[in-house]
């Protein structure tokens, strides 16, 4: 069955951009009809517009199609608009593109504390699409919606947390610390210079994000407000380290209602189901949350590509003396950290009928 | 002015050893006596037995010196001995360094909860050299006695945290997560395979010797035992990263009777005056806590060198939301975290006249 | 269609081992059948007894096989044995396997040099195959034989230089610079110490066995013994990188009979052709060499998976001013330059009807 | 002894100014008097205007001097003037100083190749110093000259080859194949994702400046004009490697007169001297060539330190199957590559009283 869905992706010269190629190239709903990019780079056929930086090369249907600029008049036959814009430039651009009435699906931060635009990440909280006829009116659209996905570390965070707070009731305190891979900062991103043999223990508004993102995300929504925890104190450390891609986090947390076991914890963590595996998506993970036990994993190298990049590994759960269970998680950065909530997000969507 | 005292390095081949011998090369008070290691290596000029993996080359007195077996009479005009050793032979041979009446300063973990052998951080406890009288009488010797010195992750951790423990009275919670470099385990010590682009989440024992070797640390000693903290919780969690030297701490901490801001902590940190630093000692750092207020410091390669190897970097002072306060702080692990500390032990015990 | 060849491997829990194991997980013709390793293993189900190094998980069909030890006996079904064992156990095993006449196909170096056992890159020198029928005579053999294929570093050489002496004539002079990834040393193989910032600029044996190796390979067979070049110098220097996968090497040519232009060179790469893209192997590569036009190509980490690892990536081709010609090449070290070759000369020998 | 010369430091605020303020922070002979910036830098303390990226420290001396716009009058007081800017600036700043009768020692290329302008190693070519009083009769100047120094690679290759060219006459191939370091790319430089794990096969214009730089400088001069080399061919091939600092380059050579022995070579390298050393100046090298028989050397992270970063070291001397001799060199590539070069040019430069 051939793809019925065209799709546009905007800043798609960009490393993000680069990753949703690679995703929508051999799509079974998507196809790419449209590339947007900056006046720099409009008009060039795509592969002289980019520096291409992925280990697969330029997927042979895209290589030659012309980039356009990142205006909504050449989206407008385009089903979904996935955007990779920088959070300089997104802000004007998606909001046009919402305004003709475009379905936009922006990993930018810009939007993501809208009251009416979801943060979604695929695997915890689809359920607040339920939004989006309420920010149709209030846009005054009537088929197109914009959806943003979350920084990758705190979607990384969030899988793990919804599982537990599903099965354990809700979280009073979550310290998290990450380890986060160079390919999260862009291309040319974090020079050498800084980063061989060395950690750099900072990233700009990263802290900030983890702590907001992750009330929004598990918090409830009624149709037209979000809900976010109220009761849930979050604590974040952010750290760049020598590694290409996959964030590895170490999350402590404390419960409410008492402390389960750590045999209880890696049950539910590996019973969790999600909404695109019971619709059947394409880019769902198998499992959602793939649990090991090893006494040395979840390791970037050896984790990150598991489940095509959507699924999040976790490891090492045991008592924290200070809280009540520690654990880490490595999660794809650039898949399931980014293009990849967006195409996943996406394909829910249209299983939903939104598109 | 002659160095007036002959040492020996036990382990004077391994990583620690070549330490050792680097910051003995040029000492005031030590000079190099004998070297020890296994009896592959005995019998052989040191140059012939080493494989030598530092910067610098190695010490013109030192490459043509024969190595000994690690044999009391071979070290007995030794005035004092550094050991390191593994912990897999340590336990023997600094045992019966101990009973032969010799000084011995080491880094094996072997003899750190022993309930007569102080644990000791040189910037940090040398109040607890007060219970060598009373380990003399234990172990029935004249002269000699042994002193251990941290593992290198928790060495870091205690010198701010005593600087805040002396100012603000004692800490409730502390939780620790560390980002060590590949040094610290020694040589041939981790594979390139494991930690190219890559992070280990787990270094066997480490988490839990942090976790009681604070509280022996920050404890007290009453001259016949140590009085171990009974009210501070410590939860650890260790990973390696590639880093070649330096480990990179975040802390996050809760204070018993209130918290203070983050300028008075800073000032605390900046005013920490330490022992051997008012003892005059050669090997002492100008600061033993040196803060960075940069946003982005401290970093290993930037920071580690600093002071000889021998300060704590820290920076990012800022309120945790879930404890009280966090902060980042480096520390040189196979300098103070390892052969410095024993060295300025040494030092101190010289000025104190115990040597 | 079901595989109808049973293939057994020695060496299973090392890392060519392991390659095998993923090269074979879901083969059309081969499937795995017996693993060995040593006594140490043996007994064990494979996912107990190896430290699993790779990207992606144990093949589900694998990881409760029981290992055996590298016996004929254990064997005897198996219609292929690949061998990934050390050079210093290869030798005997080897040999009792061939001489139990079963069919080996060794990564190991003990039997290149031997009179009767071709040394076989498969999209370079797969006419060797030709001397089997002697090589069963000289070791009375009615089906088994023996095959090896290169060291990974001359794997990658040979492939462009035998598509330009095909087309342009004998090479006097050889001149190569390797770059090696760190997979090449096995595991726990180079010591991160080693090699973090740092480059190691020799490798034990490496520089011998490319230059001789050449010969054997780009030299004829006349069915009963090998004709090595004769006229044809090779100087080889062997460095150690901190790359993961992915051997680099620049390489300086001189012909005999005058110097074909770059453009003549390009175009003989890329339409160079090969017996195992001819008999239709399943793992022969689409194009046995990929040029890469772009300044600063082939790199390791963007081209070393091109055509399942199977392809030679070449690039920057330029005159030389000391010899004629000068490019650089990519080879994957552990598949082509290792287990992928064992696979794919097996897969001829099947399509020859040797097996 | 107070230090007698001022100094200024064009580009003060880059990697090789910074390599200059650390090589003269406690210098004997000069201090620094005036620091040069971009407009952007201008006025503002030193402090506040870098990006200091160096292990060790600004010096206190420095950092709270206020920069500078490059014009000459803010420079006039200055007894010499380092240039550390980059070569699409450098042209007219440096004529324009030159002009103003000011000395400039300058790490640009813009001038190497001008016929009057010295192109010098300090450890190999101090003889070209001769041109200056016909350059100042070119450039109408009392006082005032301009020297260059060499690319970072040539500087490394040249010394070793001037002691072979002066001890075995003339070579007539050279073909040499460079690691460079990544600091030789200043900051940013090189963005991480391109060189962790990886490798990039070229460096725009690397090549073509290690060809003829090599030439002018291991040939002679008369006193108003060069004589480059004209009967030696020089291939180079320049890579960049994961490594922070040190070029390692793999070298082979053809002599016009014969090949001497591996012992032969070796000698005339370790008694190697140079006028820099029997000048007595302060930068000097102990040695300039260190002599390395390790078979496994040298290393940039090992060996790059060694004689404060001004000497080269060399190892792997053997015979060389397609020329005749081929080793492998090590040159810290931002101290005597780079501003190690100038300052000991400069050290030259007072001891003939040229300044």
């Amino acid at each position: 069955m051939a793809p019925t869905k065209k799709v546009g992706i905007l800043g798609a010269t960009g490393t993000v951009g680069q990753r949703f190629i690679l995703l929508l190239a051999d799509h079974p709903v998507f196809t790419i009809h449209a590339l947007g990019a900056s006046s720099r780079s409009a008009g060039k056929p795509y592969k002289d517009a980019v520096k291409w930086k992925q280990a697969k090369p330029i997927p042979a249907n895209t290589e030659n199609l012309t980039v356009m600029a990142c205006v909504p008049e050449e989206f407008k036959e385009c089903d979904v608009v996935f955007s990779g814009l920088d959070a300089d430039v997104a802000g004007d651009i998606e909001m046009a593109f919402l305004k003709s009435n475009l379905v936009v699906f922006s990993n930018a931060k810009n939007y993501r504390r809208d009251p009416t635009v979801p943060l979604i990440v695929p695997t915890v909280n689809t359920s607040h699409f339920d939004i989006i006829p309420y920010q149709r009116t209030v846009y005054k659209q009537s088929k197109g919606f914009l959806i943003t996905n979350a920084n990758c570390s705190t979607t990384g965070l969030v899988v793990p947390l919804k599982a537990l707070q599903d099965a354990f009731g809700p979280m009073t305190h979550i310290l998290v610390h990450t380890q986060q891979a160079i390919s999260g900062s862009g291309y040319p991103g974090v020079p050498s210079l800084d980063i061989l043999d060395n950690i750099v223990p900072y990233i700009s508004g990263e802290e900030e994000k983890m702590e907001w993102e992750t009330s929004k995300i598990l918090g409830g929504s009624d149709g037209q407000q979000f809900l976010p925890l109220t009761n849930t104190i979050v604590s974040a450390t952010c750290t760049r380290v020598p590694v290409i891609d996959g964030h590895l986090e170490s999350v402590s947390v404390k419960f409410a209602n008492g402390c389960p076991s750590v045999e209880e914890i890696y049950k539910v963590l590996e019973e969790y189901t999600t909404e695109p595996q019971a619709l059947g998506c394409h880019s769902a993970p198998q499992q959602a949350i793939l649990v090991n036990k090893a006494a040395d994993r979840p390791q970037p190298r050896l984790d990150r590509e598991l489940d095509k990049g959507q699924a999040v590994t976790v490891g090492r759960v045991r008592p924290c003396p200070v809280l009540d269970i520690k654990f880490m998680l490595l999660v794809h950065n650039t898949v399931l950290g980014a293009a990849g909530s967006s195409v996943l997000n996406a394909e829910v969507a249209v299983a939903k009928g939104l598109i």
